[in-house]
């Protein structure tokens, strides 16, 4: 089965509060060399059938309605080669 | 600045109901096609210097203490090549 990722991310410009507090709690627990981290979501969409470029174009609209927030995130689609099984 | 991202998951056999949430609404919303929505975290992180083994040894380990619980959760780790910026 053809799966689907949507990956959703803070835009750059807009605060991100879960990411701080991971990047303030790496020093205490004795991590080094992380200079910001930003926390998003990740989505991964089983599909039927072929993912074609009307699939897609679906997932994109799904994304834009439902899985982010336009206003303050930003949002990727990619067909995952790796994990599909059947 | 070389990023690195962490994915974490919830395992298959965990119920995930923010998945199932977004299932439920895709058809009310207009959408088919979907037969599974799983959904989980992205973590990006912006390191100082490069990536070497050592330091992505260091980041599974955060992924492992802080990013995920491994009880319900999986996690992959890898550099993004495509979005380093200067």
């Amino acid at each position: 089965m053809p799966r689907v990722v949507v990956d959703v991310m803070p835009k750059p410009e807009i605060l991100d509060p879960q990411g701080k507090a991971v990047l303030g709690a790496l020093p205490r627990l004795g991590f080094s060399g992380v200079t910001d981290v930003r926390q998003g979501k990740r989505f991964e969409l089983e599909l039927e059938g072929e993912v074609t470029e009307a699939v897609l174009a679906d997932v994109h609209r799904m994304a834009e309605t439902l899985l982010s927030n336009p206003v303050i995130e930003y949002f990727t689609v990619h067909v995952d080669e790796t994990v599909v099984t059947a």
